[in-house]
């Protein structure tokens, strides 16, 4: 399957903004220090054991910076990832390098830590007929790179934002008044060609809702018990998302379910960075020698 | 003591790049089902405890979607807050609520949970004499929001970037032969305004750094005896960081050491959100019904 | 049914840089002439006969310029106008008002183009059983602006861009080598909360699409008599789509037949705007004559 | 004679911006199916008889998306195309041929709309001796594409904007007093490089605008009969040009009268788009191949 | 005469911006000492003899970054002003009028500073019937605050940009091989809104540019008794500019001949700031108390 | 020492902001002559003596308008020039070179005015002891052009903004009551990187400061003698900076003190421009032939 790709004018203005962000001036410490005119080679030394994300994001904000800077690669988005791993190499100035070289951490981590957390979770579910997803709770003006390292461990997207997919939620209920108000003005709105999900906190709910002819129900924070039941009633007339603090403790209590999709904020809120380092920085005396 | 503040001038791109991320064309499921003519009354709700930051930005997210939306605020920036406490209402169109929702709940629970974990690390450290801060390694383009928070919470912000303040690193100290180079060269590069700051990996190093009078030196990833020792060497002569790793769980150990400052990334990068909702939405039939 | 609407962290970054586009340095003719201590009104009148749209667009275009400018509204958007009618009267400074005109009725006249083409394409299909929509094919940067106008008419939206809804074309299938392949990869990427719509030009690609479950089949450039057997094969497994140079003096030939939709780019591409001008401008001397 | 140009740094943020609005996560559809490693060749073909604008903005957007796209030129802008001509051919990365397509044509055939229309508009005139120039009547932040497409065609540009030329026009005539009036003050504020323009509405208007040494003269909406009066009244004192409502199938009558310039609003508001078509896209084995 | 005007949709980005430069994170110093529920009130006070201009500016600089301030005016831009002159006194929260305080300065010096000069040198060359007029030798990114000082003052503006007037050089007459053709190109090209000028060096040039009938001829380093013989041979048939390092301490030498405009570059590039100062800066109590 | 570096991410955004206030539409004047398949070569000369700054900023407005143009260098930042001398070539498209010229010169010629000023001020004061430092007296937006250009000659720079370097002013110490509150107050807020200044304007101030232990004192306006005293008084406790309206011929005053700085806001808000000029543009037959 191939995976979403983060193109360079979805992301270039993020690096700069990034790159401005840590840079106002200069860079006091590292321009007082070296000298341009040598050449420097440095490894990414991954720290601890997990999924990689964001290797281009990585390289794109030395290649900002300096486009004269060239990486040889040892691993590629998706790998999974020891601590003590090479990931790649950098050949360029020493003080592009050290310039850049926070920013690019700062997206490589937070990326990765996702992609690792993902991994973690469908591997505590344990169940290949249920799909994890994200949801919305991602970092203001980041979506799309934490999206992204959702897809890339093997998880797949919710509705990318409130353009891009219909979700009936209890204020939307409550608004119209009923379940099959709220699905007949959304389905008035918006004929064509995005499905329907509704939100349902109990099976009375899910009964009006499978009336209305909804294409996915989500059953929220439900026990287990009540999800079977609601399988049942369901039988097979929608797709099933279940969600409600789903985190990585507590997932493998859906295993064997029969439903589609379970959703879960934490993906992208509060996976805790992975942690890298770039190490042994030395000089290569001549561009030919590399 | 005085907090800093956000002005609007620096947070505004940032609201409205976030508006448009999370809405590409219209919010379908909203548009499709208020009635704009209706007033509504929502409250914000805690679903956590911690230490609550970033109401400012919260209300802004609102105000530059519709800038006829009203709040009344229960708690302020710093708070101290419990699960179910009630945070504030918000008065406006329910559409606008509904639209904006997302946006100001993803700034609110992120600020407010590195804010949380920022006064949880203090109080595990259990030591006046010994400042928290932070470090670089923040959200890309969300640094200020996360330094704010961390200093909302009682900790303190370490140099906000690459140019304004001076730290000299292991590459930096390669690159440069020695630390008393390293210093000599920043020292006249920068001969002013600015404390030096030494990042020292032993003993050896720490009375080299010491040796050319550095301002500050920033012992890395050492063990408390070592630390200890260090202690006695640097007698007064410079102010003292520690720093490499340091989480909630193992920030105790520096308690009652004779250092001035503790640095910490998890603060920023790893910190779980905070949860809220907004919660009870219900119309009011006249604006002077409020 | 609630329109969409256009909010102005939306629509404000494209009305001042098209405001930037029509004065680099100072409306000199304007600047010369006007004394800005007289206060102005002016009316709206239209040209032509159509549905006029972008009513708010107009009046933030002047406001971007000049917030101390007001408004007496005659119409809303969606309205039906003939020529000679008057839309709205502007009060404010001479200078404002002239600078600004141009701008505001260059989005006013595209706008309530597009609207008036909507819906007289609807009136010559006289089918209220098929929905007509739009295209990609709209101007770049304004889609929103052009999408909305459709809608006002009376028109519907479909997909607003490449990552809110699927369209399997002609490329992708060769690339895929089969429709099925292609269905089931993109279903494998995508599995949750879009429907997938497949374009086909033949009986035999509608058989296969059919085969593949998909949930929408564009029927491209066939003729009528292909349409009502490819209507007979589908027989409600799939929501049907017409499309292919549909305009204006040949969309009437759909009438009648058993499809849910209809595209046209020549809604957004080759509009011709409806006409609008300012007249009448004179002196009030005071404000609170008003 | 050289024709205008379109610089990098004019036109790429507005494709950039283009290519967000049609892209805001990913091409779901493309990258589903499409495996980047292999190459692929396709021809864009004219659908349409017309005059070509627009060529380097469509081989921009390419090479925004990706750098390794390459073509191969059969016409250049201002070329005259039949239906079927093969106007160039594209070798890249299949995916990102389809993912940037839409919006390259787009650009393409609206340009190319404008300078069809101002060729046949010049050819319905057969009068060398008159300009059709353009009007401000262009599409918001478009109208550097929209004024070079008339150039490209044979047509000339009025005014680019507010700030590059003096137009006097009804509203600032009243305001002034008198056109003498009018004239005086911009010939104070403005007193050096730009010319002096006055539109008149009657002939009465016409002598005291000689009177005040204006210029150029338009002739606003005036007959036949009435212009050829205003011609002998104006011998030759001023240039004049023509306006009100020209287009394609009135523009005739102006044919061998003794005036300067017709500008026309429909050139750039009511164009319709001329179309054209990616058509054959195959794959190539190799680079070296092509 | 009415002067051009600085509205808030061309400044405002360049405000914000130049906030940005001067707070990256906080105003530190500032943050830590005021007290935010407190009112201050402060007096800008003139250090300098001469015109101000760019208070308009000024005031922006402090309501974009807090719109709770407020202004009382003394003096308004083109005013003279003397050495302790009261220009005017800003009433609002400490913290915000220290913040802003350097950057509104800065923008207020460097206006007023070329406005003194602009006044200077027109006093200097004491002959009303010649105007003394700008270059595009300006600030980058400046321009419109620079060549509105120039006019605030009684200057005049030479072309805005590039695109707004037509200035043949050496070395486009170089590229033509002749004025003549230069001439004729370039009216071939651009027939209608602007005038032509040409920049001779000789007396022989200056036969060729008449001949070529060119509106406006720039006599360009020549010494006065040249200029004298230029003059006579010009004879009214065109108007006439002198330039070529004309400074404070040498216009005058122009003095009485029949010229109509000298240009002079160093009016915005080597223009001295004026100085300013807030001084007196004292709390008050209450609002209502102002 | 290194210097520090302006890296393109910097300052591209300033470029292409300033080449898009130059060319709104076209270089009318130049596009209507140049022949673009012409190579040609043009001199950059000086037409001054003092120091150069700028040269990569120079060349890369030319590369941002047109990157097939080339440079041949005889000149590079910091190297004295004289007038007369050859700085650099550019080779090039005729019509590129001429379009950027105005625009790269006057960034060229400002960054040298205040490199040279530098140069002058230091060889006047005649102190290696004593360095010379800038202000925040910088010109909106191009603050680091300006604080470059200053260390290029051999200046250094005070605080860059507001947020990395703490000042204590008169307004701050009225505001906290006295220099020892403002001191303790901003020492809480910021204990750690940043040394504290505070500025004094006699000597009770001056005891109240060293009492208070602060980093440097500013000696603000004050005559020779008391400035002698103060260092007597200091004796050594704290860094010393001397300001007031320093300028070139009033700064010898301070040679021989023992004080550590002096600031001039006159380097960069009054310098002169540097005039530098392109000449003898000629074309080049092949471009082969270079």
């Amino acid at each position: 399957m191939n995976l979403p790709k983060l193109n360079n004018f979805q992301i270039d203005d993020v690096i700069k903004s990034a790159l401005k962000e840590d840079v106002t001036s200069w860079d006091i410490s590292t321009n007082a220090i070296y000298d341009d005119d040598k050449l420097a080679k440095i490894a990414l030394i991954s720290k601890d054991n997990g999924i990689i994300s964001g290797l281009d994001v990585f390289k794109r904000c030395f290649k900002i910076l300096d486009d004269e800077i060239f990486f040889v690669d040892y691993k590629k988005d998706g790998d999974s990832i020891d601590k003590g791993d090479l990931v790649l190499e950098i050949v360029g100035r020493a003080s592009s390098i050290l310039t850049a070289e926070r920013v690019a951490l700062n997206f490589l981590q937070r990326m990765s830590g996702i992609a690792s957390l993902t991994k973690n979770m469908i591997d505590a579910l344990d169940d290949d007929n249920i799909a994890l997803v994200d949801t919305r709770k991602t970092t203001p003006n980041l979506r799309i790179f934490e999206k992204y390292s959702v897809r890339i461990a093997g998880g797949n997207n919710h509705r990318y934002n409130l353009s891009d997919g219909i979700m009936l939620k209890d204020n939307h209920i409550d608004a119209a008044g009923s379940i099959k108000r709220a699905v007949s003005l959304v389905r008035e709105a918006e004929p064509f060609i995005k499905k329907i999900e509704v939100e349902v906190e109990n099976l009375d709910m899910l009964r009006e809702a499978l009336d209305s002819k909804v294409d996915i129900i989500m059953l929220d924070n439900m026990d287990i018990d009540t999800i079977k039941e609601a399988i049942n009633i369901i039988d097979g007339r929608a797709l099933i998302e279940c969600s409600g603090n789903v985190e990585i403790d507590n997932i493998s209590r859906f295993k064997n379910l029969k439903i589609d999709f379970i959703s879960s904020g934490s993906l992208t809120h509060s996976a805790k960075s992975l942690d890298f380092s770039l190490k042994n920085l030395r000089y290569i005396d001549e561009w030919n020698s590399i």
